[in-house]
């Protein structure tokens, strides 16, 4: 289904779980794929960063990858089809969400401004027309809806059958949950947050990954004026996760979030954090400082926050020009 | 068109401009009808804060309204079809967001949680899915879309055709341009916040009075702790006004918006402020101390907006129950 939209692109397939097993990529795609073994050989003791035996896995190539614009989506996802039928490119609306500015400082009534047929309407201030660059474009799920545990438990049956016809902003100061189901974003801006932490094999919580990875994200966003849109473009979510087994990956997250919440609320960063990487190390600063007291957990992944950002860096040395100018880093 | 959906209710109908004239209103319908003259001799020098040839005057309609919800049309709005071609319920809709909790602490992907066939996502704190009260619901408008002069000017064709199937709650600390042309509140909750401004006859500028009483209403339920709620109901706008004229109206305001979306963005208001005439008092005085600058346009408003308030309370005098316990204020 998705060969039509996926094929002009290039993939990178990280395989979780046993690396003996062979994955078959069908025919026609320029593919890297990367399994454990790959990780550990490419980022040494520095894969203790990557989780294993969870989707978290899967920031491993948002690092090896030199594009500029990241696409990333579950393996139960499906075209979606829009109301009058056709088939819905997934990839296009994001790349179009991507390009096309945000605007987090102003609610606009009529949503996106920039789409066809909308602008801004009566009193939105002038001076924030232009927008600000898009970092991040969240993309929504027909079918099965993105439930925790408890929800799937008590709504079984519940299906997202909306299609709601909008591109919006998150404004500053806001946090959402970020699902990593159907996101894309623009690496060069903000990649090196996109760590979605310690998950799965050997780890007390799994499916807080992209959750994790949004609040860090949204926070190092507002800090740095960049914008997070959600909305379309929708995919198709063909299998509900067991609800049973997710309560236990979740249960922790479910009683720590709480605590979370209000902590990344409440986060500031220091104005001479001017890079996301600065801010990150900073924020990972904050997460030992005031989640530590949380739970020991914390102190693990504040500690993965910083080789995550040491294996990135390592992986991503600066251009050439710096160094040439000698001002590099 | 409307008769279905308004017979059931009372209305106030506020005519503006000359007195003297016959408003003929349509057999079957339970109404109070105010013209200039009934202000006056109700407010007597009062009266001063209710604006004259300016949609603002719509303002006293809710000053001395006995009911607990409040919607409020422009005249040249019909009935709206949805996409099924059935003709939408403003009203009814109207209440079902007023009736239904806010989340403005946290943004929820599949928007209104409480709607059916949704929920809150994954990832959204338990300890928020009880929601708060909400005190305004923001309808919008097929058709003609709510344009300033200038893009109404660019953009003279543009007509507003996409269907967004979604009620949202605006975040706290959010700003947005809210628009009185569609638009309902709980009276009980927010009613003294809703003033619309000096407008029209006699002041430097016009249709800015819904903006300005979205701004004082957004911060003062941030501060109390109660949503505000967009999107869903549509209504069919049948008739841009002139944009020439609405730019001399607007040329000031235009200019002035810059500096008054910084001022709301960062007014706060103090704890002692518990209820909403405590905090528009408190507004008024900011208005006074930070945008007297601006223009001595609003020092008369600072003052029109303490006039408005004794005016609300004198026609709105607090209940029985607090002056037998003693505790009346």
């Amino acid at each position: 289904m998705w060969r039509p939209f996926f094929q002009q692109y290039h993939l990178i397939i990280v395989q979780d779980g046993d690396p003996n097993k062979i994955i078959k990529v069908p025919e026609g795609f320029d593919y890297e794929l990367y399994n454990r073994n790959d990780i550990n050989r490419i980022l040494g003791p520095k894969a203790s960063c990557i989780s294993f035996k969870d989707s978290a896995c899967r920031c491993f190539g948002y690092m090896v990858s030199k594009k500029k614009y990241i696409y990333t989506i579950d393996d139960d996802c499906f075209v979606a089809k829009n109301p009058s039928g056709q088939d819905i490119n997934a990839l296009e609306q994001h790349i179009k969400n991507l390009l096309c500015p945000s605007t987090p400082f102003f609610f606009n009534t009529l949503y996106d401004p920039y789409r066809d047929g909308a602008d801004f309407v009566r009193g939105y201030p002038f001076s924030l027309r232009e927008g600000v660059p898009t970092a991040v474009s969240h993309g929504l799920w027909l079918n099965i809806p993105d439930y925790d545990a408890p929800t799937q438990l008590v709504k079984p049956r519940e299906r997202n059958t909306r299609y709601v016809d909008a591109v919006m902003t998150i404004p500053k100061g806001t946090l959402f949950p970020m699902c990593g189901m159907n996101l894309a974003f623009n690496r060069e801006l903000i990649g090196p947050a996109m760590y979605f932490g310690l998950m799965g094999d050997g780890q007390p919580i799994g499916r807080y990954d992209d959750m994790w990875a949004g609040w860090c994200m949204k926070v190092i966003c507002d800090h740095l004026g960049w914008g997070v849109k959600t909305g379309l473009p929708y995919i198709w979510h063909s299998k509900a996760s067991n609800p049973f087994v997710n309560l236990k990956k979740e249960y922790k997250g479910i009683y720590w979030q709480e605590e979370l919440i209000p902590f990344f609320q409440s986060a500031t960063l220091p104005k001479d954090c001017t890079t996301v990487q600065k801010c990150y190390i900073e924020l990972s600063k904050q997460v030992r400082a005031k989640l530590g007291k949380v739970d020991d957990y914390f102190l693990k992944l504040a500690d993965a926050m910083v080789t995550w950002i040491e294996a990135w860096d390592e992986l991503n040395p600066s251009g050439g020009e710096l160094v040439l100018n000698g001002v590099g880093k």
